[in-house]
């Protein structure tokens, strides 16, 4: 054979002496990075075997940053006859890692399968045990301790010592200490390595995080109406104690007064009417500049430190579109597009027209409005930003946001962006894929009825299926001033004039995930393979969602999302407003607030809140404090669903090491349910038949449960168990 | 931007201006080419979108073996929302062709999209025609025919002639020779590429046709028992006749006699005992030679052609193995496993032995072997072989049959290995991928009953479901002589055992397909994706394999596992015998056969058994010949399966072009069944509500068939329904 024995190589199109296959998690075939934050553990996984049925194994190296290989992972088979191994790994640092699987043929393995039945049966005694002398002396050179090299060295010369009857020359081969050794230094033949893949490892705010929402000018005060940033950071230390961890704002730069949009979305605004943060730039500065009414970047410089002092980060808006008064219209014309007439077109989805918005056109100059945003995107770094909530980014070509966020990260690897993309899901994916650290998802989304459909008609198509039965329409785009609806997309057909045109299966779906199937099988693909790529931020509302659940529902609504957001997701946010249960819409049917903060400020009297038990701040804080206390609610992959039998109660756990979190929410905000929970113990880490101590976080009750229980929940008394599980000590005595 | 707007390649990591993702079929992200044979039909995809809401198309361009583009195939999105295009495409020559996808932006389909909606309602009517001539006028420069580029630029003239009421303006851009030429030539913005994937397109062969495989040696006469080439040709007008286009012939070599085995596999052959073929190698020769009882490479070349004067191809059995009497034992005893005690290591599985195998140890000269493969396999091909079907090959390794095939196809790509490899999912999957044309499957294999499962929880975890839900265990490999049984396999414990370890799911499935619900979804898998690299050859017995369903189900089993292997699967197969419902076991509950030919001869007087009507040959013959004359029959990719509601009642189709062929065949041997055949009218081309006439190619009758169809199907008297479906044409008058 013309190779080394030793990590023969894969190449392209070659195949391994021991096959190793369908490494995973890949993104893309390995074109673009799998994720973990620090800390994170996950599976490796890959097919491996080798012809006939002499013993394989198989293990991990992870590579760090600096290309150093670690230890190596043992791998084990996932199913037996399923030739799928695996291991969890976890990395260590933020950077650039990569991963690979070593595959190799285990002579001891099949020596020892074969001497266990031919000694005992009296089959070629001699040559078995000397082979096996041969085979233990070659692991014994490659011990690096001595002591331990000795003892495999030991078992060598017993097998070859034929003084002494077989069955102790076998039983020397089969010690425990030898086992010990050969664990740990094992005689791995024709080694075979795959091709390495990249891993990309990120601080722990890119996973786990709560954040809440608010309009720094709501928060002035009844001499200053229109907040400061001054004024604004007296607000800071409630949400702190909140429990909060990242503090986001809509855009803070100047607004544009041409065709600057009224109250409650009207045409004509008034001289005093404040216009949409979002559309960005006046004389006074576009993207880089502070509106004049919310202060200085002193000041913003203050309301970041004051959010420092509290265990507070800043997150900034960065929404790529300018009002027909910013900068940028003079200055680079080449970055609009214009109409024969000369004159720039605005956003627009005829017959609907958005005069106050300018869109961005990337391919005359794509290098300067990289290089431009960039610079912008510095700045506000530079002013203690490490979080950009990019708005609408679907809106803007995948390359522009791959380069941007590459060459960002190159420099400052801690800096987070979250995209806020509401559209079909190859793009949220690819989204996910090509750089954003965290992403907005239908668990956040208008309550759209969606038609979704499928050619798939094999498994081997899942990943189609997979893409087809999530939420399509562009419609369903929060609209602010942007220009995402398409009324005439085909996704709007009904589904069952699709069905007849051919396609096997079409499913629909509420966008918003309410059910107990929807949350289930949504939350099961986000925390599956998916969680290797796109990590979500579970918003509960949003300036532009106010979903119809919290509509109805009132109260006993606002609560069980808050839970579910909460535990479902490591990361999940509040829009403010959202502790009051503000569920007042536009119109009937709407799901835009009335008198949306979008558009006019909106003070709120806290305190007087507060005195008048109006506000679910309490369990908010309550939350937030379980979510720090309990390592199992910081990750997603750990997520798994239990049996109930009653589909208005969802049961589902978290485990992480020894920390083991347990919720059962009652997904019915009018009625109380009942049900009977059905614990898949292994994955508690328990046995079936297991006694298990739950206490319960938000109540302070503890009760003891086996691997079926009843639950009743009352909407307005309690929205959710959430359980911290502890195995209970054997009882001693009893029936 | 730093890019030219035609091709912008997709380079490893960065994603291109439209991204174009997921292009397949792909085996193994590319590392391995997909496969079609010449003039076959395949469905190319690609998950194509872009930002915003600008028109995306998308085509796909295949690229000869000499590196010449072909003309581009225009695509379309699969289900409405999906994001996902495809198209069909043909390749037309043997070789080693690529594919890529071309995704760009439509300007004129947005200009479009908006003039529709904006002219009539009377918004920026001026801007919006003076747009399209604009864009008219650049598509008109785009078309090289000067006829065709003058009606384009009549339609850029007449947009832009403000002297024409804007609703002519408009109509001119929309004239149906405009969108022919546009549609041809259409104007393609930011044309983005996938990267190339492979294509191995192979000959007809590879997928289509008949197999009969017969013992020249039992082909002997009453005064020469021992069947010669010369007497077994005589055989070979009657294989013609039945419709068969290969002749398999198991191994033609010297056999050994050392441990030479008798009948009945019993370990002590006597002087007259013909012993084993597959026993390869004596002093008269190896690998390369003929059994001088059989006759002399002349007479190996005269029965060669005489096939080929019928029709008929020669396959040739390639068994790496040798008996102790084969010449590479003395001549390269480095290619065999050595004791310590200096003899050569037989195969087994321990406690049982096979001394009369020398298996092949391949790592010490993997090179020569290789060699000395590509001599022998040379050797024959020289002698008029062009297919091999390869003995075990699951118990060589994978890179040796990778090398092998790569280097025979590179000289003589019209070269056709056939795998016999029963084994589990990974290593057949992956054998077809590096190289074989042709694969055994899980149609014909022994009825081991098998425990599968997985760990898959995910949709996205699918591809891993797809691998452990098929059989596992090695003991389900034919033994002959070979070493592949093993009794300890994992997969042998019961299914309730692994649940309660932690698997989310785990199936049960009998290896040999016989319900309703294992053909569906067995040949469902064959004919999706797999059918992209894997080309099942369904033989319904093999001299290894008598299945109990053939043992107790008697004449009508064999005539419907013809019926089924025949117009399932492109390529099937019979070993002889199969024609007079040959079926005593060796014992009850053995699924070899009683005096079977591996270990004696089996002379058989075929002539009385037509006499006595002891033969399925007219069903054979039939069958062979509704093969030939439906195209829909000659492909994979076609096949749909249409609900009964009766399980024992399996209904499918196929179509290729105008020719459509729909089969209803009974799964009882032993009972009438009848059912409601409910057609997917869509996959056989017709409307929900058609007429349609179907003749059964088996009995010459003719029904008129709508969406519903009462079907009763007697054993013994008629296994199925073979339809061939036309569309009626319409009734006049009726009720």
């Amino acid at each position: 054979m013309g190779r080394t024995k030793s990590r023969t190589g894969v190449g392209a199109g070659t195949i391994g002496r021991i096959p190793v296959r369908d490494v995973r998690p890949a993104v893309e075939c390995g074109r673009h990075p799998a994720k973990a934050v620090v800390g994170e553990t996950f599976e490796v996984s890959a097919t491996v075997f080798r012809e006939g049925h002499d013993a394989v194994a198989a293990n991990v190296v992870l590579t760090d940053p600096d290309g150093r290989p670690g230890p190596w992972t043992p791998m084990h088979e996932l199913a037996p006859g399923s030739d799928r191994w695996g291991a969890k790994v976890t990395p260590s640092a933020v950077g650039r890692w990569t991963f690979h699987v070593e595959a190799w043929s285990d002579p001891v393995a099949t020596w020892r399968h074969h001497a266990r039945i031919k000694i005992p049966a009296g089959i070629d005694v001699g040559l078995v045990l000397e082979t096996g002398g041969e085979l233990y002396e070659r692991a014994a050179a490659g011990v690096p301790d001595d002591a331990q090299r000795a003892t495999v060295q030991a078992a060598a010369d017993a097998l070859r010592d034929d003084s002494l009857p077989p069955e102790s020359r076998l039983a020397a081969a089969f010690a425990a200490n030898v086992d010990a050794v050969l664990g740990r230094y094992p005689l791995r033949d024709l080694v075979t390595a795959s091709d390495p893949l990249p891993l990309l490892v990120e601080r722990e705010r890119a996973l786990y995080g709560s954040w809440y929402e608010f309009f720094p000018r709501s928060e002035g005060t009844p001499q200053q109406p229109h907040g400061t940033f001054r004024t604004a950071a007296r607000r800071l230390p409630a949400i702190a104690a909140m429990g909060f961890d990242v503090v986001y704002l809509p855009p803070v730069h100047p607004i544009g007064t041409t065709f600057r949009k009224g109250p409650n979305n009207t045409l004509s605004a008034g001289p005093d009417d404040v216009g949409v943060p979002w559309a960005i730039g006046s004389p006074e500065g576009g993207h880089d500049a502070i509106h004049p009414d919310l202060g200085t970047i002193e000041d913003f410089d203050h309301f970041v430190a004051k959010a420092g002092e509290l265990g507070l980060e800043i997150a900034l808006d960065f929404a790529l579109q300018c009002s027909p008064d910013h900068p940028w219209v003079q200055k680079h014309p080449e970055w609009f597009h214009h109409r024969p007439d000369g004159t720039i077109a605005y956003a627009e989805n005829p017959p609907k027209k958005y005069q106050d918005i300018y869109p961005i056109a990337f391919d005359a100059d794509m290098d300067g409005l990289i290089q431009e945003t960039l610079r912008v995107l510095r700045h506000w770094m530079a002013h203690g930003v490490r979080i950009f909530r990019v708005d609408n980014p679907h809106t803007k070509p995948v390359v522009f946001w791959q380069r941007v966020i590459a060459d960002i990260n190159r420099t400052d690897p801690d800096v987070i962006f979250l995209a806020e993309a509401f559209t079909r899901p190859a793009m949220m994916h690819t989204l996910a894929q090509t750089g954003f650290q965290q992403s907005y998802t239908y668990f956040t989304w208008r309550n759209t009825k969606q038609e979704l459909t499928n050619t798939s008609r094999t498994l081997g198509e899942a990943a189609l299926l997979h893409a087809a039965r999530t939420p399509t329409s562009p419609g369903a785009t929060p609209s602010r001033n942007s220009p995402n609806t398409s009324p005439n997309s085909p996704a709007r057909r009904p589904p069952t004039c699709l069905a007849q045109t051919g396609f096997q299966q079409s499913y629909t779906y509420f966008t918003w995930r309410n059910t107990k199937q929807e949350l289930t099988e949504y939350l099961t693909e986000l925390s599956g393979e998916a969680a290797s790529y796109m990590r979500p931020n579970f918003f509960a509302n949003t300036p532009d969602i106010l979903h119809e659940f919290l509509q109805h529902g009132g109260r006993p609504a606002f609560e069980l999302r808050a839970v579910l957001a909460a535990t479902l997701s490591p990361t999940w946010g509040i829009y403010s407003g959202y502790e009051l249960c503000e569920n007042t819409p536009l119109r009937k049917g709407s799901e835009e607030y009335l008198h949306s903060e979008k558009y006019q400020l909106r003070p709120r009297d806290w305190a007087a809140a507060e005195r008048e038990g109006r506000t679910i701040t309490p369990l908010i804080t309550q939350l937030n404090a379980i979510r720090r206390s309990h390592p199992a609610l910081h990750r997603l992959r750990n997520l798994r669903f239990h049996h109930t039998d009653n589909d208005a109660l969802i049961a589902y756990s978290k485990r992480t090491g020894p920390d083991t979190v347990l919720v059962v929410a009652n997904l019915d905000p009018h009625h109380t349910q009942e049900a009977t929970v059905s614990l898949d113990m292994p994955q508690l880490g328990l046995d079936w038949d297991a006694s298990l101590s739950v206490h319960d976080e938000l109540t302070g009750e503890t009760f003891r449960w086996g691997r079926t229980n009843y639950v009743r929940l009352e909407p307005g008394r309690a929205p959710a168990h959430v359980l911290h599980v502890q195995a209970s000590p054997p009882q001693i005595g009893g029936s």
